[in-house]
């Protein structure tokens, strides 16, 4: 697969986690890529995660929400990754209208900048799980009733229904991904806001227990990242995803105690300990997820290749080295 | 039923069809009512509606957008029908954002006005059945999934569920009506933005002959405004609505032709004929639609009364007697 050899590709959020990982896997072919981020300190934007690449990627600090700015950037761009997204389900609550103006009105006006000066673009979406709220039924595939249980879980699919409008009204070719948990190096640590495992890395680290909230008997699937970036190029390259949503996931599913006691087994020390729910996380749990993914298995041919032993390895390994630059950055 | 009696209710977009409607029952029941409605000329509020109560009603002013002006104008009321939205399908593919805003942002605001300065208000939120899309299967219930075909619907489901997600996460009383076609006097009949029928009063009366897209055999479902009153107000006054998504429909289901039909034989003369789906319709049309309405048959015993043959001809009776306001109002 060379699909991105010399092109143009433009990534949203290219300085964040999931962001970072591809633009060097893009590198690695021989893309031409453009990195937008706004590196606001709360989000998951930080230019050490491009590090190895800094001189071969271009980057360019603006928010997603200034349409100005991406009516010019998206010119000219054979592929939008479009990653740029708030993604604490605590802060969409106490700034909903923040969460908003990132999650639904940018990617709408992103999608104007397209329809306007670049209607031959090719644009992969990151959505996520959280669409589908608390599961009716295990695991959960693509027909799934769609249930957000909190302000970002609606503007994201907002967001991502855009997305597919704009695709099967104005021919403009997007896919959507829906994400479950991804961890790996390069994931925001200093707390909770992308993921939980980032915090448990960090505790972990610092000698503090892991702190798993009830009775850590709850069901969940994660991608390490590489395994993420690669749906994401294949969604890009294929024909076939047009107008697509496909949900990401993992043959390996995992209560939260057990990953926790998985963590803790991995060399580098450490312990866990039960906490009750937090009111404010109590109200939006889901209790048991993981992803029927076989429809991405079956018209991308994409599964997961790296298991949560080695993942979690890998992940531990590079923050116990970076830890410095992770737990300071700001 | 008199919940309302010397209870203050705020009715957005109370200037328009709907809203001026429901105005004028609210103040039969003895409520104070305050409305508030932008009067942009492209939207349905006009001054004309609400003539018989004009002096039994607070009118304000303002855009829903305003969050200053929503902060306080839900202070202190009891009740809140939160009619205020952008309707025409098309504005909302050509003005993309500005459907957002009133659609999505300003409703999400106005929540987040109930919640910091008057929780204990009891909201009514009016949706649209066209958030299900092209249905899967007749006659459509709110299990249906949700798949809107234009921007109009995504804005218009991501307002209808803040309502329901500030309800469920911070206990404010909120549901949403799923309104099918609504028609009846005071129906924007200057263009289509509002409901196709008001254009096909004004074809009507000015001896035009009426305009039906396609073959004509398209089913659709229509309440008369006052059944759609009567839906709102049991809403509002019932304990068992909290939370809850109910579509509203009718017994009767008539194809657009034999719609045209009635009511070139209601004795006002007129014609009709069948001319192709201009591009633009034809990219967001559903095919045949008709909602099954029994949740709030069985819930709130709402059923609607006035039937085609009478809410048409009261319509077009209003219309002969008022066309000079409607057709040059601006």
């Amino acid at each position: 697969m060379n699909a991105y050899h010399n092109k143009k590709v433009l990534i949203t959020g290219g300085l964040g986690f999931i962001g970072s990982n591809l633009a060097r896997a893009l590198v690695a072919q021989g893309a031409r890529v453009t990195i937008v981020d706004s590196l606001i300190p709360q989000y998951g934007g930080n230019l050490f995660n491009i590090e190895s690449i800094r001189e071969m990627v271009h980057v360019n600090i603006c928010d997603v929400r200034d349409p100005h700015a991406m009516k010019h950037l998206v010119k000219g761009k054979d592929f939008l990754f479009n990653l740029a997204g708030q993604t604490s389900h605590i802060d969409s609550m106490t700034n909903p209208q923040t969460d908003l103006d990132i999650n639904a009105s940018a990617q709408l006006s992103i999608l104007e900048a397209c329809r306007l000066n670049n209607p031959e673009i090719k644009i992969v979406f990151a959505s996520t799980r959280q669409l589908y709220g608390k599961p009716d039924y295990l695991p959960v595939d693509e027909k799934h009733p769609i249930r957000p249980v909190d302000v970002n879980g609606i503007n994201k699919l907002a967001g991502e229904w855009y997305h597919l409008l704009y695709d099967n009204v104005y021919g403009i070719r997007a896919c959507a991904l829906r994400l479950t948990n991804t961890y790996g190096p390069g994931m925001r640590v200093k707390d909770a806001r992308q993921t939980f495992l980032g915090i448990w890395v960090r505790q972990l680290l610092e000698g503090m227990p892991i702190k798993v909230f009830g009775d850590g008997e709850q069901l969940r699937d994660f991608n390490y990242v590489d395994d993420c970036v690669n749906a994401l190029l294949l969604a890009g390259a294929s024909g076939q995803a047009k107008g697509k949503v496909y949900n990401l996931g993992s043959q390996e599913v995992i209560g939260l105690k057990a990953l926790a006691e998985k963590i803790v087994s991995l060399g580098f020390g450490g312990s866990y300990e039960l906490v009750p729910f937090p009111e404010e996380r109590k109200a939006i749990d889901i209790g048991d997820y993981y992803s029927d993914f076989s429809l991405i298995s079956m018209e991308l041919d994409w599964l997961p290749q790296v298991n949560l032993q080695k993942g979690l390895l890998n992940t531990i390994e590079y923050y116990s080295r970076h830890k410095s630059v992770y737990w300071d950055e700001t």
